[in-house]
C-alpha cells in the first residue's frame, strides 16, 4: 500500500488554521485524495505576512464588511453541503502560530491529517483559541507518543525558521490566499477548486 | 409554455459586461435555468461605483497582481471545462456603460439572453471594445426590429437613471462583486455558485 501510494501523483495543499475556507479543505482533502489516488503534500504557511505585504492589516473578510458577511453565510452553506459541522468563530481571524508550527513539523508524518482536523475543529466547531499550548497538546493527544516533546520541537529555532521560509516560498509562488493547491506549477485557489485540482492531478499524472 | 414558466421560482442574476466571471455565467445561466425550471431575472448593474465606494480605483484583478494573474488562468480553465471559447481581453476591465444601458432596457425582453451573450463574446472572445455604438448595434442586429431606436431609448434620461438606481440597489443589498445571484434574500457570489443557487431556488420554491 505504502509503495503503491508512493507512485501516486502529488497535490500540494497550502493552508492556514486561521482560514475558514482552509477549514473546509482540511476536513475534505484526505478522503477525496485517497479516492482519486492522489498524494497530498501538506504545506502549512502563514497568511498574515502575505496580507501585510499587500498593505492589509487583516483578512479581507474583516476589511471588506460586505464580503465578510457573505463569506460566513457561504462557508456555513458549503459546510452543510459537505456534511461538516461548522460554527462561525467569535474571534476571526484567529492567530494560529503555535499549531501552524506543529503542522510544519508534522507535514510528512502519519498523524498530520488527524492533527490538522483536530485544530480546525477547535477553531471552527468548538470556537476556542488555538494559539495555546493546552489546545495544541489536546489536538496531539492520542496521535503521538509524547505531545509535549513534539510541541517543544515545533518551538525550536530550526522549525520556526522552516515555517517562515515556507511562507516566503508561498509568496514567491504567487499564493495570495488559502487554501491554495498546486499540481506542479498549475495553481488552484479556494476550497471550491479542490475537486478540479484533483482531476487535473490525475489527468497530468 | 409561457404560462408554465411564469410559475417557476425566480433567480436574480446581477452581472456586468466588464466582468470575466460574469462572462461565464451569462453564457451558462439561461440553459441551466431552463433545465432547473427556474426563471432568470436579469439584473445588470455597474461594478465601477461599487469598487470606488470601497476606495478601489479598479478591479481587484488589476489592483492585486497575483490574484489577477491567477484569475485569468482560472477563467480560461473554467471556460474550457464548460466548452466555452475564451480569450483574455487586451483591455481590462472594459468600460461597458453603453451595452449595460441596453441590457437595463432589455432585462424583461425576449432578446435579452442573446444580446448579453453577443456583448460578452465581443469582450471575452473577439477582444474588441464594447462601449461603442457600432458594437452595440451589431450585438442587437437580428434581435430587434430597430437597433438604432433601442440604442436611442437606452441613452434616454429615464433609462440612465434606472441603471444608476439599480446599481445603488445592488450596493444596498450587499453586492460586492459580479456575478451575484439572489434567491429571495439568499445571496450567492461567483459563477462557481450558479449551480448551488439554482438548487437552492428549486428547494425553496
Amino acid at each position: 500500500m505504502a509503495t503503491e501510494q508512493a507512485a501516486w501523483p502529488e497535490l500540494e495543499f497550502w493552508f492556514e488554521f486561521g482560514s475558514n475556507y482552509s477549514y473546509l479543505s482540511v476536513m475534505r482533502i484526505a478522503a477525496l485524495a485517497r479516492q482519486a489516488r492522489v498524494r497530498v503534500l501538506w504545506r502549512p504557511f502563514l497568511l498574515g505576512p502575505i496580507f501585510r505585504d499587500k498593505g492589509w492589516s487583516s483578512s479581507p473578510f474583516v476589511l471588506e464588511p460586505e464580503k465578510g458577511r457573505y463569506a460566513w453565510i457561504d462557508t456555513a452553506r458549503r459546510a452543510r453541503k459537505y456534511g461538516l459541522e461548522f460554527r462561525q468563530p467569535s474571534v476571526f481571524p484567529r492567530t494560529a502560530l503555535l499549531p501552524m508550527r506543529v503542522a510544519m513539523l508534522g507535514a510528512g508524518e502519519p498523524w498530520m491529517e488527524a492533527f490538522c482536523q483536530a485544530v480546525m475543529r477547535q477553531n471552527f466547531v468548538d470556537d476556542v483559541e488555538i494559539n495555546e499550548a493546552a489546545q495544541v497538546l489536546r489536538a496531539l493527544d492520542g496521535l503521538v507518543d509524547d505531545p509535549a516533546a513534539v510541541l517543544a520541537q515545533a518551538q525550536g529555532a530550526a522549525n520556526k525558521l522552516a515555517l517562515r521560509e515556507q511562507t516566503e516560498r508561498a509568496q514567491r509562488r504567487g499564493v495570495f490566499g488559502a487554501p491554495t493547491f498546486f499540481v506542479g506549477d498549475e495553481m488552484f485557489w479556494g476550497d471550491d477548486r479542490l475537486e478540479d485540482a484533483l482531476v487535473w492531478c490525475r489527468k497530468t499524472a
